[in-house]
């Protein structure tokens, strides 16, 4: 979890009074016991319900900003039965979320990262430009991979997707808060679950002509997928592989045998 | 792939006569070579191959041990069919094996890394020794968590667990060498799976005293569960969960908000 | 050195038309070239001649950004005299420059990033926010640290501070243009000795009552000293020395021995 | 710092009684307790304290090895005068010890790591072994860099070199052992300082047929240089820097611009 607050914190920066200035320390700590108290649920929901606490509880604080990213675990499977008290951590993609409230109002960008996606064909790179410093060949089959970082706004505001507001009738007991959590926590997963199918199956499907083609070709499919994204942002470094040269050694190489570069450029 | 190649290499050291050592620039050429000539099969016997490879092709050469990780890739799911050319990468946990020729005889060392595992419950740290400067409290309950390193060496030599020498009849075509490296990748792979799965299975159902019990109890079942592992090494540093101390703000925390600390010690 | 194109790109992520682009690979390419050509010079000069290059050299850029990191190497000493080939990495304090051309206008920022400070004393935290969920006890006296990141831009545009107009006199040899890189680079090393001197020195000689102010005063002093920045931003990310408490063990600790988090946070 | 302890806990592995094991929470808080009771001084000396504590503390251990890194740090400047409370890092190279105590006997393994050097000539590797995968051409000029690891013994058992025994005379007051301290870090120190030097020294004099080479003179000079020291260790992994092919853009590249690999093999 990540929380910055923005107002009036003037002072502190330039005669260094800290009266306005919640430390840090206690924003960690609000965040363990929030934890505790409320439970966290979905973290697009956890997220909200720490950034509206900073807006309230810090008077100089107009606005707050909360990103968290959650670890996926998966439980473990002995002989053939889940097992009731151990995990396996799912991999390396992450899922996040950032909350921002100011005043009154609220949004709430979900998204992921981390998720390493590869097309073994169906990808080109063709037609560019050619200057004096160009020696890339352009090829109209390649690997094309990439560590994808994506996130979308919803237009809903602070409620999730989907959702209908809240039941304001008087039978709104802790049972009720409960039952209202999960439902909360159930729209945002399945939201995300959906947006996340849609932008992997137009990876895969779209025949690619370049990397910024696909991402605006799954950017688009996920804005149309759901009404209720009001925007998206995908950055997806190239993670390349070279075919390497093998006719030195008297082999051909017709797209088989590959350098993956570890460091992405592009 | 690594590759490391141990012998006569005096020259090199005191005089900087290099006529006895290939470079490193070619071995790394002779793993891609191979890679298309015989491909890459299990990467026990991609080890294998290479390892005896530079035994026999490096004059100086005695020994060569050969290292190999391996990423998982999952194929992803569109529309509920499993797509023809896209990945994703499967998770942290890499697949591991090295391979040692020395002369005519060989062994194999398969394992695994960054396996993340947790329990949450059914693990206790008591009745250790206290000194002068112990201010750990004991805990019959606590959450366990590691990132698992293991390194099992076949008894079996060179070829695969579990499987008869090969045939040496004279039918020993292309069709029966590519069906052979099946059956060997096969053998390879149920090893690496069942050795995982026991593993998996005892760090789960051990009510844990400590993590190097632990790790006793889960070799051990290894080492029966598979009666071709000779030996089998375990690495595991513990991942701290501590819980936090939430009575400053009236709050009980019976095992519920751990600080999960991001760096492993003991 | 990172490049960065702007311009009538559209059609490469809309219809993945690739005849605007200029590949990457060529880019990278420029950059091995210019080094060749140009030499380097001051890393902001040879930032302004590739981003000039590349509004130029692609039509449909109309911008481009091109940033630079240069690690510092010393000249080792051999028998008390510096030795004429060889060098050792000066540490970790990397100095950093952006070059941004737009049409004809230019702007240089440039800066500095891991040059990690610490204050043994003069430096206090207290009198702030304390609200239900603060456990943080205030300090008069403490240790701060911190990895600094600077960057500033210079207000006169693409020419280096303090430096006349290029002659346009019509003796512009080759000669002459060696001699300008010279006088160019030794403006540019100037002003980035002297910023850097002032950010250090304020960090040393204020008496801090928080970061924040700490920043503020530097960056107060960098604009005081020269004229020619337009603007300063700095990030400073604490790396926390926590006091250990030595009382179980019969112990006082008056500042004296630390813990040092090794994840900067606030 | 790093503590590891050897000797009888058995039973923590086969049973997990853990009567017999400190825990490493307690190693932690004696490592901040000794820095505060004892101070630090040389890291060979405070190694050397901890390991003798922990054999004699816990009763089953019967060997203890200590393993501590130093940062170093140097005193800001300011007005051309150092500063009295204000550092910064030096660099990334980083100095080590590691103290072994084995009942009564101890040894000492003194080192650096990650010192980053580079030769810009004075370098070849040429004479290899040439295989059918060998494509690399010989070269009689070339960029040697690496990030060196040294670590070397002491003979002197557990006392610093080049120091006279222990005074053992009465008037062992406070004084005196603040001065005896004193004077063994300035022994350390010393020892340290020279084999480093002889290190740098002996790789850029040295005009290096391949990097085994130099690593041998570099040992055997330290070797000569100290007769203190018992043995020396050296890793140098290759940071390769490949000459760009500048051919392509009609331009000759003898040596000017190079490729820095940035992850290091060989």
């Amino acid at each position: 979890v990540s929380t910055s607050l923005r107002g009036a914190f003037h002072d502190a920066h330039v005669t260094g009074d800290q009266s306005a200035v919640l430390p840090t320390d206690s924003q960690k700590n609000t965040v363990y016991a929030f934890a505790k108290e409320h439970g966290v649920g979905a973290i697009e929901d956890f997220a909200l319900l720490l950034a509206r606490h900073f807006v309230t509880d810090v008077p100089a604080a107009s606005a707050a900003r909360v990103a968290i990213d959650e670890y996926g675990w998966d439980r473990v499977s002995v002989d053939g039965r889940p097992h009731d008290h151990t995990f396996v951590r799912r991999g390396q993609e992450v899922r996040t979320a950032v909350a921002t409230v100011e005043g009154d109002t609220a949004h709430v960008v979900s998204g992921l990262r981390d998720l390493v996606l590869l097309k073994s064909t169906g990808s080109e790179f063709a037609g560019f430009l050619v200057d004096g410093y160009t020696t890339l060949a352009p090829t109209s089959d390649r690997v094309m991979a990439t560590a994808l970082t994506a996130r979308w706004r919803y237009a809903t505001s602070d409620r999730p997707p989907h959702t209908p507001e809240r039941d304001a009738s008087p039978a709104n007991t802790a049972a009720a808060d409960a039952s209202a959590a999960d439902t909360s926590r159930a729209a945002w997963d399945e939201a995300h679950a959906e947006i996340r199918a849609v932008l992997v199956s137009r990876f895969a499907t779209l025949h690619s002509r370049a990397l910024q083609q696909t991402l605006w070709e799954m950017g688009s499919a996920a804005l149309e997928a759901r009404r209720d994204v009001a925007e998206i942002r995908l950055s997806a470094p190239n993670r390349h592989h070279f075919v390497v040269d093998l006719t030195p050694f008297g082999l051909d190489n017709p797209g088989e045998v590959f350098h993956a570069a570890d460091r992405p450029y592009g």
